[in-house]
């Protein structure tokens, strides 16, 4: 049944709790009538010609024809010489930024409140680009590729992410005290980008300097822009400040209006299957995934359904300290959505 | 004045704050009386011949007789061109090893209590080679290197370190599911280390994993090793954990008992020559050489001192959120240092 002006977006349920917190998302969005229809697609790679690991067809297609895709998490590594299927799909689909607000959840309780910033990583290159040499025996090198295209990309849509989201300033984290050269080259384009956008604030600071910052006042962040490894490390940072893995959404956008939103926690196999998962993580990313579609009234009444859900603490999962089950979440936060019409 | 059984250790009080606050170290020295006898040297670097930055003949010299030093902030950079003489000191004593204690400080609040943690950092090599080059117009590479000797050496000492210091566990952190052969290398070596030292607990964790649970829960951790750019960042967020810089020490240890021993934090000029900087972390410094002297008791007697003045709040420095001058709060500190003869 596909209604008029419903929007096809590829399913990738993942694996472990994947299904169940899928499945919990799916109702959510029935009970909210987003106007989604879902497509079903399975990633686990599979040996090309040449013996070169790739997503298959099917799910490549799917993605090539809806653009947009939800993905739950993957088991990694499934083989030796297997690669991270978040990788894969990354590169697959050149998925260039890594898109993580944190945000406090009212009524989640950790060490800091009005934690309210974006991590936007660099996803394409730096010390992913996964160039390693043994130079002479037991001297190994690694190479970080930073180009100005990639820098320039991922600049830009930091600052035209902050002005679309209403935000007023972007930080550019860097050590070109140490890395002259890659990191001078990004930082150069960060300062050529906030040349362009001089409504948004600019400011650029050290790695190290904004991760102590970071645990001492988090509020005095909002937009942060950075190469891949810094992303990776300075995203679960700030997960970590707001109430983990669990409850982070995140988004992989590329070119085009090409975007894949994920969780980003684990398969969890030890309660896989036994409806205690929490599903907020994946969610969350598909609220992100709405706002992006331009559904901002879905997004918003969804939203508020969750943080309401989880304000009110009667219906918690265990990981958030309550003793509901998934479906029990579930099922409170379509009764909230429902309310709401 | 040279006594019998006296040591002299270099003195680089440094620039802006930093004469202040070694004086107030030497003064609480004195108060304890600490066998340790100053020797001051100024480190702004040098061009040698060839146009080589280096550290002055008279500081090198001094450096190499004593093996020991401790040093106040450095401001930097000084000219363009000019090194981070805080590399440079690392480079010519090849300091292979930062340590650095992050120990909660009764009565200074955080979010955080009870962390207690080392960080132990591969000094030498790694993102910090300095290696760069570009490859065409718009693309650069940066080059990470490890090598088996370095990673072998940090992994030793952290392991002798565990042993040394009563402690229970070490995490070696890494990326080698990205850098498979860089960080693998270094944490092979780790894991040798570890078959080794059966009497310490070893874990393995990805540096962004460790980043998201040290903000949840920092207790879980004891002693870390990591190669150079994380252990840049580790030890920041861990400093910022305990109350940042101005209350964290840091020793740079090298072959044959070479050290120097510093405080991290800036050289502050705004409040330079005002009585009004915090001594704290060049004192837990300085209480750290202590150790390395094997003065054990003297650095009880000192850290104990220290600990006891912060925790009374009584007189405490503007940073830490008192009213006290500098020379207040030194005093406190050496008068309890008496009181406990
Ligand atoms: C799974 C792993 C390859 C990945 C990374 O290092 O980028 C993960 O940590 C992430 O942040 O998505
Ligand atoms: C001053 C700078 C070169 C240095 C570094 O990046 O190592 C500093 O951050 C440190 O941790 O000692």
């Amino acid at each position: 049944t596909f209604t008029q002006g419903e929007q096809t977006v590829t399913l990738i349920p993942g694996d472990g709790i994947g299904p169940e917190i899928s499945a919990a998302v799916m109702k959510i969005f029935e009970a909210a009538k987003a106007p989604i229809q879902w497509e079903e697609r399975n990633v686990t790679a599979i040996k090309g010609p040449g013996g070169k690991w790739m997503i298959p067809p099917d799910a490549k297609e799917s993605m090539d024809k809806n653009k947009i895709g939800l993905k739950g998490p993957l088991k990694t590594p499934i083989a030796a010489g297997h690669p991270s299927m978040n990788l894969l799909l990354r590169k697959t689909f050149d998925l260039y930024a890594n898109v993580r607000p944190c945000v406090s959840i009212e009524g989640y309780k950790t060490p800091y409140t009005d934690v309210n910033l974006v991590t936007i990583r660099e996803n394409t290159e730096g010390e992913y680009s996964g160039i390693e040499h043994v130079i002479v025996d037991g001297v190994v090198q690694s190479i970080k590729l930073i180009t100005e295209q990639a820098s320039q990309r991922i600049a830009e849509y930091a600052f035209e992410y902050a002005r679309n989201n209403q935000r007023a300033s972007v930080t550019a984290v860097h050590k070109a005290n140490i890395m002259r050269m890659s990191d001078g080259l990004f930082l150069r384009k960060c300062r050529e980008a906030a040349e362009k956008h001089r409504d948004v604030k600019f400011t650029e600071m050290y790695l190290d300097t904004v991760c102590l910052n970071m645990v001492q006042d988090p509020t005095q962040f909002d937009v942060l822009v950075m190469p891949n490894l810094y992303g990776d490390i300075l995203s679960d940072l700030c997960a970590g400040l707001i109430g983990g893995l669990g409850v982070t959404p995140s988004g992989n956008i590329g070119a085009n209006g090409v975007a894949i939103f994920e969780s980003v926690h684990g398969t969890a196999p030890d309660i896989a299957g036994k409806d205690m998962a929490n599903p907020t993580a994946l969610l969350l990313s598909a609220v992100m995934m709405l706002r992006h579609m331009g559904l901002h009234g879905h997004a918003k009444k969804i939203e508020a359904a969750c943080f309401d859900t989880i304000r009110d603490e009667k219906v918690r999962t265990k990981d958030l300290g309550g003793n509901s089950k998934c479906s029990e979440f579930t099922d409170a936060i379509c009764q909230r959505v429902r309310d709401m019409d």
